[in-house]
């Protein structure tokens, strides 16, 4: 990464900034609060990808109406564990919070709660969701389809989405945060090294021969037009180092969203102006399976052994999952969160659009000029 | 793999030996069908490493009273949606067994089950009991865990097991049937490999100092002494290509095997004549989620559009998962189970101990003489 392309702004900025914007759009405050939340806490937790970096595709997809300010969510079939929500093809977050909530209810009650959603956008990072489910105690899931990006083993089209799981299970001194795509690496990571203009490390990515290939553009490029290829699944695209694991799990992030809701599977998003986007969200109450707090401090025990073990050569520390996002959250409070300066261009001209004032938000800094750099189908 | 060291023999044949030998141990002809039939499964669905191959874990965990005969699976918390089961140190196929219908049963009345299982031992294939719930028309999920062999990313001890997780979701002309360690490769997979003294390929197991290996000796003689090193997670040892994603994968696994039930973790597993093992199991009614029979046809349809999706130059398939199942079994009924000759060594050594003749099931058959390769900790 070369550190002159990326810039730092305090979470108070963006936050006033992504406030204003989604109002400005004609969203309420509170369905503001959660979009902005959603989205920053993905720049918090030093997930860029999926942080203000996105922000221009949400710009995108409410101008041209495939995110639609105005629909809400709605249950169409339920049962005290388990619901189906249309999405009506409303914000991603409003729909993921929505259904997590619900899902949350019902484990209140009935121990577990299921909710599957179809109709929906990108919802941010799955691991928003997970976490609500922590917050009250209890073990969170929460997984998506996407567009087509990941090539199936021995393919040579995208043919599933990104489709991330997320789990996370209270424990302490932080939460058990697992929150990963099923592909090697997310559509945000190319998305990021085509911005950097920075050569994808090898075992990524597929030209549209089916090939490995190290061209951010150009497998963007292909994405955007269906022309093949794609990114490979966690693996890589031969049996030997498991490609068909990666594939398997990105199908059960699917099942989760687009098979049980009876939604738009991942090859079929993205068609006549409409995502058509799924999620699946699970809540599993601890106090299910005995004493909650007990359950949750053998985990907090077992993570300490982890982080304990003895390091390879060359290693002086060994994470848990959601460790890094502890430690992210920490530098951003600290040192501002840093964001690639193309990302500030993109800003500018949503500012512009909707008539906000950049420099009200962020001074005297200006973005690079524009160069048509944004890909995307939205 | 040297087909010269491979034999074949017919189902019936390998039916009726396991069927004796598990009565022989003690076990009534329903508990021995259940072993016999998970057991069986593995070598009909083509996955060897724990079909026959593992006998000889079985009969030593049996003989030496780590598995014990009489222990009975018991229901020690409850609720509509969940149990925790004790499995009282007893054979890890009929707490599975019994856990799995549990989930089953109250998923048919309650839309959900989960069941998490505490001291058993090694159930043999996690996609057997996911397969039972798939067979009653709902969505089966299974993982385990086992002696630590997965290496946590920066780490060089062995602090988590294999920790397969199996989905199977019911679809034509075959089910969604994805189960997979959560390691690269299984434990299984380097025993044959050193059965068959051949060097493992990169990018699967680390030494003792956390340096990458291709010795499947050294490594499996270092588990079983806990002297350091293992087996690479999904996605290796580096996080370019994903390695916390399955260490992340394996931590689900984890959690809803030895954390829900208050179990023993992976890497305290096998000590002081006990194996500790636990399992997770849950099984969720579509008909929770609407008319199951419609999402199966989604399913399915979906499936349909991978297979014909465009293939990698120099392929010619691509495989839903539970496919290459349904091949192996129509080839195993064809043409007899292959068995690695070392393994009949070690079937001939347990005819010789329960007082079976060999002969009565393998006629001229001999395999060739011991050499004390057994490696393993029961």
């Amino acid at each position: 990464m070369n550190e002159n392309k990326v810039v730092k702004f305090s979470y108070e900025q963006l936050d006033r900034l992504c406030m204003d914007a989604f109002q400005k759009f004609g969203f309420n405050a509170k369905q503001a609060s959660i979009i902005t939340d959603v989205l920053l806490t993905a720049d918090m937790y030093g997930i860029q990808s999926h942080g203000m970096q996105r922000m221009v595709r949400y710009y995108k997809g409410i101008q041209k109406g495939t995110m639609k300010v105005d629909a809400k969510p709605e249950i169409v079939f339920e049962t005290p564990v388990s619901a189906v929500v249309d999405g009506h093809d409303g914000m991603g977050q409003l729909n993921g919070h929505f259904a997590m909530e619900l899902a949350i209810a019902k484990a209140k009650k009935a121990g577990v709660g299921i909710v599957s959603v179809r109709n929906s956008n990108h919802y941010g990072i799955a691991g928003y969701y997970a976490k609500m489910a922590a917050k009250e105690g209890m073990l969170g899931f929460s997984c998506t389809n996407s567009e087509a990006i990941m090539v199936p083993t021995f393919g040579r089209q995208a043919m599933i989405g990104s489709n991330p799981q997320a789990w996370c299970v209270p424990a302490r001194p932080y939460d058990f945060l697992f929150d990963a795509s099923t592909t090697v690496v997310t559509r945000g990571k190319l998305e990021m090294y085509n911005k950097l203009d920075q050569p994808l490390p090898d075992g990524w990515a597929l030209d549209a021969q089916g090939e490995p290939t190290n061209d951010a553009a150009m497998v963007l490029d292909n994405i955007v037009h269906k022309n093949g290829g794609g990114i490979m699944p966690l693996g890589g695209n031969t049996e030997t180092l498991g490609s068909h694991k990666g594939y398997g799990n990105g199908m059960v992030a699917e099942i989760f969203s687009s098979i049980l809701s009876m939604g738009t599977t991942s090859e079929s998003t993205m068609q006549n102006g409409k995502s058509g986007i799924c999620h699946g969200f699970m809540a599993i109450n601890l106090n299910a399976f005995g004493d909650g707090e007990a359950i949750s401090q053998h985990l907090s025990e077992y993570l300490q052994k982890l982080r304990d073990s003895a390091k390879a050569d060359g290693h002086d520390k060994i994470y848990t999952h959601g460790e890094k996002e502890i430690l992210a959250m920490a530098d951003r409070k600290a040192n501002g969160i840093p964001v690639i300066d193309k990302t500030m261009t993109e800003v500018k001209d949503l500012c512009d659009y909707l008539d906000l004032d950049f420099a009200d938000y962020f001074g005297e800094y200006q973005p690079p000029k524009a160069e048509g750099m944004f890909v995307g189908n939205y």
